[in-house]
């Protein structure tokens, strides 16, 4: 899944170049990151990319070792629900019995080992259990409100551990419950990462959200026809925007949660970006070659033109060449509001 | 006098937009307020102003009210004794008997009436005592190590107060040093105005500066031929950069210093910028219109790009067309040394 916009990391990010087309760790983009690690686990040919089709260059440029026949598009972003019903269309036309990984591409994970390993069970539950929804979810490390929860249920026992059946979803809590959830430790993290048999998730459609359905049963008609296009993009106008965990996680039977410690971030704000990475003895992380004196603890990403910084700390400056956040670290989820405040400004070319 | 290069305000300063000529108080620039202020003792026709060739563009476009003749420009650069020769030799010409007043273009002084209260009674000393060096101290108001100081003597009655013999002129000093002349009393800030007659410090040329003298007589008889361009720069090449200070006023007798109190400053840094200038209610000075979140006690310029920032404090942020500083307001000092870097880097357009 790779159609997000990610306002949280403007100035860099904009609509015609998100998040996940980042380098914002490391020298691969986001989304290069997340396709490379499946590799051990999938061969290149069964890797699907959904995206929205003002991505298509990005995508093909970025993923260029992908059939292109794999990326699949949506003519606009409608949600998780049916990013997901469409690929399952598509996995499902070319295998009915297909297992699918529903995968964020811009996420960040640390241990690949450890991540793939979750994924072989999960794969393993789905093949024994025909009919579950696998979920992960990510043990917490502190009171997060930026991300959505899963509690856990009673365990279940498969081949390598344990799963738990999920007694509730819970939508990005406030400080407080956060707080409860993080101290239960019956909660974990809703990582976005699926695993289930495209049948199965294609029968929880038609049972749970059938106008969804309708609609892709049109498209499904319609692929390998020269109107797909057309039919695709007719079908997305009456799609309603929904997410997958609101239109059928909640009200499914069947959902297994597998535990995931793997270091995982959804790298949703600058801040998350400069303790995910390396720093420098300063505890500086620079990119480009800004001028500075007496910075400390700070992240710095500049273009060509010369910038100089002097005697700062905890900042967050990022400076493109049409546009400059200068940023507190402790308040860079206040970046999306930056994005707001533009559009409302009437700025459109700077989103 | 209108020669420097303000490299303390950079990136709203180059080499090609020196500090007098920015507006960074008010809505005149530096230069023209310098100018208007004379108005209520001088005519127009009598106010000249010595600058540099490169910067003829700059000062007929903001003082185009000045006749032409009145600019007199330096090949180059080399400190206040030249210019303040060069202007002494064009005025003695027009006048062997005239009253000269020395100002820089680049400060501020907030009572203009007082100021000009002060002047006339230098003009008076001067009117007075043929021979007399006039020169301006001001009361310091803090132990500023970026001033150099005058050490009064004697007192001198005038016709509307007292006057001062000067014990001694220093150098900037450092913070020990400054506290001490702060404490004593005794000292004050050097101003660098100074009131005499032209044919007075030509004869202090002649006898302190020979070397100056001897070049200056060659420009002067060139005044109002067709080769004086050619005679000025022929001439600059030979003289030596010196300072009316250290060339004359250390070593003169007959120097008297008025104490001035009308609230001056050089204006040599972006924190004293942030002193001087009036605060909205969060404290901020803001110039263009960034997006603000969270921003207090700031000096914040930007162009015409977007520029979001949240949650700083006490930061100097301009943001120009081709350059951008971040900089801790108590550090703006430090601004200069941002321009050798840039020097040093062989980054001579940004200069």
């Amino acid at each position: 899944m790779a159609g997000g916009v990610g306002s949280r990391f403007w100035p860099r990010s904009r609509k015609a170049l998100p998040k996940q087309y980042l380098s914002l760790i490391g020298k691969e983009t986001l989304i290069q990151t997340a396709a490379n690690r499946l590799l051990s686990l999938v061969p290149s040919e069964r890797i699907f990319v959904v995206s929205t089709l003002d991505q298509k260059h990005l995508l093909t440029s970025q993923l260029g070792w992908l059939p292109t026949a794999n990326f699949l598009y949506e003519p606009f972003g409608k949600s998780t629900a049916p990013c997901i019903g469409l690929s399952a269309l598509h996995i499902h036309a070319q295998d009915p019995e297909a297992v699918m990984m529903i995968l964020p591409a811009d996420h960040l994970i640390t241990d690949t080992e450890k991540f793939c390993q979750v994924l072989r069970n999960g794969i393993e539950i789905v093949r024994e259990h025909r009919d579950s929804l696998v979920t992960i979810g990510i043990q917490p490390t502190y009171a997060a409100t930026g991300y959505g929860y899963i509690q856990r249920g009673e365990p279940v026992q498969i081949k390598n551990g344990k799963a738990f059946k999920v007694r509730a979803f819970a939508e990005k809590p406030n400080a407080e419950i956060a707080q409860q959830f993080y101290v239960s430790g019956e909660f974990l993290w809703n990582s976005g990462v699926f695993i289930w048999r495209a049948a199965t998730i294609l029968n929880y459609m038609e049972e749970l959200m059938p106008e969804l359905f309708e609609e892709l049963m049109k498209i499904k008609s319609a692929i390998g026809t020269a109107d797909y296009e057309k039919v695709v993009e007719k079908a997305y106008k009456q799609i309603r925007s929904d997410s997958i965990d609101y239109g059928i996680m909640e009200h499914a039977s069947n959902v297994l949660v597998l535990e995931g410690e793997f270091g995982w971030s959804d790298v949703g704000s600058w801040e998350e970006v400069y303790n995910i990475s390396e720093k420098d003895p300063e505890g500086n992380i620079i990119k480009g070659q800004p001028i500075l004196k007496d910075v400390v603890n700070s992240y710095i990403e500049v273009s060509d033109r010369p910038v100089a910084v002097i005697g700062v700390e905890d900042l967050i400056i990022v400076d493109t060449s049409d546009a400059l956040l200068v940023c507190k670290r402790k308040d860079s989820q206040d970046v999306k509001w930056v994005v707001e405040k533009l559009k409302h400004n009437g700025l459109q070319k700077y989103l």
